[in-house]
């Protein structure tokens, strides 16, 4: 492992706020490690970073592969910081450690975004539980808000977990879509839909542009078979082309027209002490398993019965009762 | 809620290993329980049917919504049984709560299989997390081998975490894949690709067979660039049709090829016992997580930060902490 130069909090604290990108890296790289030093640095970041969060707009983008999220998000992006925005770029993708791009070769990612100074991108954190991935995005999120980053996009890639854990983090969430590919194929669950504040057709450019228009008026009359939402918000159906940049300025006038609808009739605070909620379930489960790991009982236990539920010999089931058991008691032994 | 009629441990014991379907089922939904009585006699249950565990051929079949998995598995489930097998179909979808089926509405799923006798059909547990999903759904599979079924084929939708999940549940993986529809569109994803034992081109039929083959010859070329296996397998390309049947049989073919040279070469048992480990660890988390929501102390200090947290004036952070630090204390003074 490379050899990490740590800051002290109060140095990573001013950094941030200071909107220090190095920093602001440095300090995204703290809260993903998981050395016990790290972690309680950390912390103690997070809390004094807390005060400072909140203000961003938190968007998320969700879309099957190949449904052009990177183009999208860029062009986007760049919308954006040319209206004056500070706009960070973040991803939850648990599957990126095994699976890095398709089976036909990576593409280039957000490459002209990436070189604008009012701009951040931060790739998916390593991590192979969705729990601790999101935990670490959700962590990074609030840093980019206290570094004074005005619009944090969030990107997910598959059909269903991530955009769970993204949908209880983000203040919209957008769908992007294919005309004329097959719902089933695009993960088009009821679930997704349901969840998503507006549908975006994507690659309405060229001999595209009928087809994309078509499925807007599909999308549109499916869209109004749901029950009315609570919020008094309907999902807006829109057609852009990522690649081109036709139909960019239209989602952002969406988002701004649902941010002050849901500003005036109190959803937009509402959603969010939700999402503060379900934050501080995830992360004690994060902490609650990360300790559990960490406890030289656990380990040893673990470490000398391995063999036996290797071979069958003991039942996993039952190993893995006890060394919760022995969790539960061997932590207070050293708090005593 | 229905009530529910409990048996005792061994009336559920007895019934499975007869093959009692009405108590097989009984026994998955007492494991499916999350009432502490129904988990302490699941416990029990569990133990008991161990021994006369482990004997089937456990078989993961996964591929984007719209590649014809139900299909594929309703036929190829009835060309099992009337080779004389028992066949059990299990399904991991943590998805499947909030979205139930396509916008389009609900297919009808494998009719004909769920009416054969020597046939059983298990749909997705009920389950907000993948764990427990996955635990339950390892459960429900080691229940149907001690009712003595001799093919367990799972289910799996989505492009990444579940996966993950039932690759560590089973035997063979099975990709199945449409010809023409865009691998990153299918979510072909290196990362999938490479735990796949089995590349079925699904829908070879009719005007599809030559953009079947097509499909075929493309992806065996492209196996071919990863490396050799440690267990010696190369994945084998194949092309069915899940609704004509033609290629069924040759996809049993090559799950009999691969279990004769996985148990000869002792990869088959080797498999089994790092799925013991993970089995393991899976079970640890998921016990941790249960009995944290169940201690008393916990529940009542989280009901009553609820609204500090909700409105932002504590951290969701600190709470979680302090709770996982209550949780562990207080657990002991119980247990003493």
């Amino acid at each position: 492992m490379k050899r990490r130069k740590r800051l002290s909090a109060k140095s990573y604290v001013e950094g941030v706020l200071k909107g220090d990108r190095v920093i602001l890296s440095q300090a995204i790289t703290l809260i993903e490690s998981s050395l016990d030093l790290d972690q309680n640095l950390g912390d103690e970041v997070m809390d004094a970073i807390l005060p400072y969060t909140g203000k961003s707009i938190r968007i998320g983008v969700t879309g099957v592969p190949g449904v052009g999220k990177s183009t999208f998000i860029e062009q986007f992006g760049l919308l954006l910081v040319e209206k004056g925005f500070k706009v960070a770029v973040l991803a939850v993708d648990p599957s990126s450690q095994s699976s890095r791009g398709s089976i036909l070769g990576d593409k280039t990612r957000m490459e002209e975004l990436s070189m604008d100074q009012r701009a951040y991108i931060r790739p998916s954190p390593a991590g192979t539980t969705l729990g601790g991935v999101s935990a670490k995005t959700r962590e990074a999120m609030l840093l980019c808000e206290a570094a004074g980053f005005d619009v944090i996009l969030i990107e997910t890639v598959g059909v269903g977990q991530s955009e769970i854990a993204v949908k209880a983090m983000v203040d919209f969430f957008l769908l992007l879509m294919l005309a004329g590919a097959g719902d089933e194929l695009q993960g088009i669950k009821k679930g997704i839909v349901e969840m998503c504040d507006a549908l975006v057709v994507n690659k309405a450019d060229g001999e595209n542009i009928d087809e994309a228009k078509k499925a807007k008026r599909v999308y549109s009359n499916a869209l109004h078979l749901f029950p009315m939402r609570e919020n008094g918000w309907s999902p807006k159906v829109l057609t852009c082309s990522g690649l081109k940049g036709n139909g960019l300025p239209e989602v952002w006038e969406v988002i701004l027209q649902y941010k002050s609808m849901m500003l005036s009739n109190g959803y937009f605070e509402g959603n969010r002490s939700k999402q503060r909620v379900s934050w501080l379930n995830e992360h004690a489960k994060y902490l609650l398993e990360t300790a559990f790991y960490k406890n030289e009982s656990v380990q040893s236990v673990l470490a000398s019965s391995l063999q036996e539920v290797e071979s069958g010999k003991t039942s996993a089931i039952k190993v893995a009762r006890a060394l919760v058991k022995l969790f539960i008691n061997q932590e207070t032994e050293n708090e005593e």
